[in-house]
C-alpha cells in the first residue's frame, strides 16, 4: 500500500515515525507544510519540516516533540550577549541542520533537494517533501494587526485571536507532491492543525483536488475537547464557531474525508466512517500501534 | 600617551590584553589583520579579530589562546552528520559571534561598523579596527600549489614549505586606521607573525608610511630560536633564509624599528634599541606586566 501523509510538525511527525515503522520507506512519501518557515539569524528554518526528519530520525527531543534530544544553547547565549534576536531558541545541534540548509540553498539547490539530501545523512528512509520550494509564508490576521506565523506562536505564544489564517507567495507545489499524492492509495491527515499545518499544503494549486481523488483518513487532533498539542482549540472556536471536537475537524475538512480516527469515548462526528482508538502517542511502538490501526483500517475502506 | 597596536591573532591578543589593563581604552585602538578571515558554513569568519575580541573580554580559551573557553562543538557534530566541512572547527558559542556578523554584513553595515558593535557588546573597552572592510585575502604559495590561508595553516597544519606570501583584493585600509596610526604616540608590533599578521596590514595603501612616520616597538615572536607559537620558524627559514632569532625578525622590520623587546638571554639584534625581558606572556597580570614595560620603553624613546 501506497501511503501519503501530510504533517505539520510534533503530532504530524509522531504519527509519520509510527508510519514509518509500519511500512517500508518506499511505500510512504511525506509532505510537510513549509508555511511556518522563516528566516532567522539570516538562515532559512523549516520548523515541520526539521521536526518530522528529527523525529524519524529518532533524534527529536522525547517530551517537547520539536527540537533535538539534549540540545544545547551556547550560540544563543553568545546571541543574547550580542543583543541579537533570542526569542526564537535555535540549538545549538539545530544550527549545524540550519547552517547547511542556508549554504545548500544559498548554491541554488532546491528546498526539496536538500531536504532529501539532509534525511538521508539522518538515516531517514521515508521520503520528505517540502510543500513548496519558493517561500509560501502563513499569516495570521489577529484583532491588532497581522503577524508572521512565528510571531504569533512563539514571539506572541499564540495568545491573539486568530480572525483569518492567509497564505502568501506562490501556490505552486514542489515537484512531485501532487504526483506522489496521485500515487497513494490513501492520504493520512495525522493530528496536525487543520488551519495551519494542513490546510496551507492543501491550498496549493492541484493539491485539494488530487487529494479529494483518493481515499483520505483524518486523525482528530482534538482529544476530550482539548487539542493534543498547541493552540488549535480557540482557532476552531474563532475561526468555524464551534466548540472543538472531532466533529468540527471533520466539518472543516468535509467532503474530502473517506473515514477518521477518534479518541475512544470522544462523540463520534456523523456522516463519515470513524474508528475509535487510543490516539494521543506516546513511544515509538505506541505510534507504530497507531500506525498500523490506521493503514488496516485503510486497507478495508471500500 | 596615545598607543596603536597591529594584532594578528594569540599572541597579539594577549599583549594587546596586557596593553588594555595599562591604559585608559580612549589611548589605545588595535588594529587587526583580516587577511585570515574566510567564508565557511557561508559565514564570514574573521579569526584574529575574534582572538583579540575574545582575549579582552576574558572570554578566550586560555591554554590554546583562540576560541572560547568552555567552548562546545555540538553544531559542528551536527554538520559532521551531513559530511559537511569539519576540518574549521568553529564552536557553538563562537557561531553566535558569526552569525551577528554575518547578518550585519548582509545588511550592507561594513565590518569595522560591525565590530564596533560587537566589542562593546562583550565589554572591551579600546577600538578594534579591522585592518580593512573589503576582504583582503592572503595566499600562500607552496612548491605544489596556491594555498589559501586557513587551507594552508588549518586544512594543512601549516606544513607545507612557504615560498611565497600573497595579499589579493583591493589594498584599501578600513576609515580611521591610517589616522589612528597619525594620531598615535607610539606604533607597537606585539609578537605576531611578521608575514601573515603584521605584513598584510602594513601592505595596505598608505600603512607602512604612516607607521614609519611614528616610534615603533616591536616584540619579538621568535624565543630561544623557536616561534612561541605557530609556523612562523621555518617561514623565516624559508622566505628569509635566516636561522629564526629576534635578528631576522629585526631585519624583517627594518628601518621601520624604533626598538626591539626580546626574551631575556636571546641575542640583541645590531642596531637597534633593545629592552630584553621575560616576554612569554601567562597570565592577564604577566601581560599587563610586559605591557607597563613596553610602555615605559616607549615614554623613554629619544
Amino acid at each position: 500500500m501506497k501511503v501519503v501523509a501530510l504533517s505539520g510538525g510534533v503530532g504530524g511527525a509522531r504519527l509519520c515515525d509510527g508510519l514509518a515503522a509500519a511500512l517500508s520507506p518506499e511505500d510512504l512519501t511525506i509532505i510537510v507544510n513549509t508555511g511556518d518557515d522563516f528566516v532567522h539569524w539570516g538562515l532559512t528554518i523549516c520548523p515541520d519540516l526539521d521536526t518530522v526528519m528529527y523525529t524519524l530520525a529518532g533524534l527529536a527531543h522525547p517530551e517537547q516533540g520539536w527540537g533535538l534530544a539534549g540540545e544545547t544553547f551556547h550560540a544563543l547565549a553568545m546571541v543574547e550577549r550580542y543583543g541579537g534576536p533570542a526569542w526564537f531558541r535555535l540549538g545549538d545541534r539545530d544550527l549545524g541542520t540550519h547552517l547547511m540548509r542556508a549554504q545548500a540553498l544559498a548554491a541554488g539547490r532546491s528546498l526539496t533537494d536538500v531536504t532529501d539530501a539532509l534525511r538521508r545523512a539522518l538515516g531517514v528512509g521515508p521520503r520528505l517533501l517540502p510543500m513548496s520550494d519558493a517561500p509560501r509564508p502563513t499569516l495570521i490576521d489577529t484583532p491588532d494587526s497581522t503577524l508572521s506565523f512565528q510571531d504569533w506562536l512563539v514571539g506572541q505564544r499564540g495568545a491573539p485571536r486568530v480572525e483569518r489564517v492567509r497564505f502568501t507567495g506562490p501556490p505552486r507545489p514542489a515537484a512531485g507532491v501532487v504526483a506522489a499524492i496521485d500515487a497513494a492509495d490513501v492520504v493520512i491527515l495525522p493530528p496536525s492543525n487543520p488551519y495551519v499545518s494542513i490546510d496551507p499544503i492543501l491550498a496549493l494549486d492541484g493539491v485539494r483536488a488530487a487529494v479529494a481523488r483518493r481515499p483520505v483518513i483524518a486523525v482528530s487532533p482534538i482529544v476530550g475537547g482539548r487539542a493534543v498539542k498547541g493552540p488549535l482549540a480557540p482557532m476552531i472556536e474563532s475561526l468555524a464557531g464551534l466548540p472543538p471536537s472531532p466533529a468540527a475537524i471533520a466539518a472543516h475538512y468535509g467532503a474530502l474525508l473517506t473515514a477518521m480516527v477518534i479518541e475512544r469515548g470522544d462523540d463520534a462526528p456523523a456522516g463519515v466512517a470513524t474508528l475509535a482508538t487510543a490516539t494521543v502517542m506516546g513511544d515509538r511502538a505506541d505510534r507504530a500501534r497507531l500506525a498500523r490501526e490506521i493503514l488496516d483500517l485503510a486497507r478495508r475502506l471500500p
